[in-house]
């Protein structure tokens, strides 16, 4: 078998995606807050082997459903949520392997100081971080942030696409690998190996020089995670992952499909993106304990949570809708029903016993070539603690999931792990050293 | 004797202010990449009893001297510069008392993410967190950040008042005090006690709300340090803290002396602002030991890093004029003589065995009636060391120096201390429960 990656899927905010969870008795999810709740979790997902943190994010807020922002608020979809960048740090100094893919909007602030904070958080972490771009959706982000007036889906693309020029040419432009060399003891760093980047363009005009050199890694892991037409040229273009969502296995398998098609005509090489989907694992030793967790989910399910969640993410009120109204070609019922479930709204689930569940997922990857899962949380730490002692062994008897990790960067373990060496390199100026 | 407050002076860098000490044998700074550099020096300076770590920053470049950036990358000059708020997070971890005060202009990024990314600090910290605000003034930052064009000196201020008036608002009157109740389990907020803010001003329009929940000291403490006429009435108004900077007792007292009185005439009471000057020491147990020292910073001083720094501080080439030119009211010659010193800067540096060092300080507290010090280092961790090993017991027996932390936040520490129970509140909006 391939290699598979295994990412956690979590927010710095109580209600990500399964909402109402929060409630449960022992949910640890309104820890958030404390230092603790972060270095305990980096702790255990390092321990059980997971190669990285994926930290959502949204500056936004779900303010669509019945007109305002009171089931959001009531039920803390996603309000509060506080930045992702901060604890990463503290996080990093307790473990040395794991991974944090963090998410940044190219569409709210500049790309020097985001440069910035990448390079710093490269250096600190030793070459652990990714970069899930995102270009954002929600309009009162766009109200607070007061960005360049209200710029349409396409135009946020092109001004990530030139957000990401500025910020390559910052990381793998302006300082060469040898502008800095402590053996030469008459100056830190050589003036003729440090470039403006005198970047001229649309949307930013950044003359340089970036004001940091060069970190393990130069250029973060990126992750992309947008899977309109528009987003997913972008993803081909520039991705070394992207995160495809997906419950439907035939949307999954078009969506990569298309992906590597788009990549090809490129001129990037088929195999170097890394797709992963979202999943939800419910499991347990015996089937009653599993059903046992099914009904305290469903006991604290809030289908209004959901619905604020849904309706903020697609604009679209379905409160002012009749139940037989059609919406996106679905009836206002059927969506309702639908993220009534606890396997309703965006990930698949897969409940069972260790082996059933290890079965399902391998019929997944076979089924449709994915790379990696981002494994969603119902309940913190527990989600986390089930399936690293129930599912990853059972994953390790069939070599789905590493035993140990490889060395060096999180791009290094990535793309040179023990399944595969080949490393396409497609970065706009390759660092020298690869 | 008045409680007397100790931070340690720092930046994310090689070269801060001693410039061309990095090149001691020994000397950590150019370790400032490595996580572990930051988590050991928090733990020293908490093992030492230091109220906070302040640090600085500067987004810009030292570009002026000899028309240029090469000698500041020769003598690594605040470049290269990691961004400050990145390593926090981890240095918390590792501290339970220690406070981080942490530099922020207000000129580039805009109010709504970094209120964000304040309150992150503030809850992660528990309430260990103050912000030193800053305009700027390097032209190279205006150009990177394509800052609304070239905002002159004044206009900086006006826009750093409406900054700040949309993080009090942000901070301060979004979320009530009781919006967050984890006894109602029937919601995580109550929609009623969470506010748009509503901001419409000059520079900013932000309706809100905030995306955070109340951090423990809502408002970071904050610390102001500029000393211009406009930067002065800035601080009178909105600091808690001011880091005066100064070498020369006389300009200090003066210093003090306008910002109370303007301060007094804005309705504020004359001891609600702590005042802080930078300092530095160089000590040991014998004299010999001592002339060492300053021979090994005198062999290493770099007057051509000093002098980047310099011009680029005062957008002045020194390297255009004659020896004779008088600049500012000094002759060229005698600013260059002054920067070949090393106590020649900015800061006062006292050398002495501890008893004659802390009889200096003692009367610089006498005859300034300042409040508290930032220790400028030259030597990394030596400098902190030999204070907390040299000077600390001294300064404690003469109660200059707190023995044990109180408890709280870093601004219950700051005014509930053992020698000061006043606590003059002038927040936007206060905080109900206090």
């Amino acid at each position: 078998m391939k290699r598979i990656y295994w990412n956690a899927f979590e927010m710095n905010c109580v209600g990500h995606i399964n909402h109402g969870l929060w409630k449960i008795p022992g949910n640890k999810r309104a820890h958030y807050k404390n230092l603790e709740y972060w270095t305990d979790l980096a702790k255990t997902l390092e321990k059980g082997r997971f190669d990285a943190l994926f930290l959502a994010d949204v500056v936004g807020l779900y303010d669509v459903y019945k007109g305002g922002l009171d089931t959001s608020i009531k039920e803390a979809v996603q309000i509060p949520a506080n930045d992702p960048f901060i604890p990463i740090s503290a996080m990093a100094h307790v473990t040395s392997n794991l991974s944090f893919a963090v998410t940044f909007s190219t569409s709210y602030e500049h790309p020097y100081g985001f440069a910035r904070r990448m390079s710093t958080l490269d250096h600190l972490t030793n070459g652990r971080i990714a970069w899930n771009i995102v270009t954002s959706h929600l309009e009162s982000a766009d109200k607070n942030f007061e960005v360049k007036q209200y710029l349409d889906h396409d135009e946020k693309y092109d001004l990530a696409e030139e957000f990401l020029e500025v910020c390559y040419k910052l990381w793998e432009l302006s300082w060469d690998n040898d502008a800095v060399s402590l053996e030469n003891n008459d100056c830190y760093a050589s003036p003729s190996k440090v470039h403006k980047i005198n970047h001229k363009g649309k949307y930013f005009n950044v003359p340089g020089p970036h004001i940091c050199e060069p970190s393990p890694q130069r250029t973060p892991v990126i992750y992309q995670a947008g899977m309109s037409e528009r987003g997913r040229y972008f993803a081909a273009k520039n991705a070394e992952c992207i995160f495809l969502g997906g419950k439907d296995i035939d949307t999954i398998k078009w969506f990569i499909k298309d992906i590597k098609n788009k990549a090809f005509s490129l001129g990037r090489s088929q195999n170097e993106i890394k797709f992963f989907m979202g999943l939800c694992i419910i499991t347990g030793l015996t089937d009653d304990a599993i059903r046992e967790k099914i009904e305290l989910y469903k006991a604290f399910w809030s289908v209004e949570g959901n619905l604020a969640h849904y309706c903020g993410g697609q604009n679209l009120d379905l409160s002012k809708y009749e139940k037989e109204d059609i919406l996106n070609g679905s009836k206002v019922t059927d969506i309702l029903d639908n993220l009534r479930k606890i396997d309703g709204k965006w990930f698949r689930v897969i409940t069972g016993k260790p082996v059933e569940v290890v079965n399902q997922i391998q019929s997944i990857i076979e089924e449709t070539d994915i790379d990696g899962f981002n494994l969603v949380q119902f309940h913190s730490p527990h989600t986390f603690e089930d399936f690293i002692n129930y599912i990853v062994p059972e994953l390790q008897n069939r070599e789905l999931y590493q035993k140990d990790y490889s060395p060096g960067t999180y791009r290094e373990k990535l793309f040179y792990g023990k399944h595969e060496y080949k490393f396409n390199n497609f970065y706009y100026n390759p660092p020298k050293d690869i």
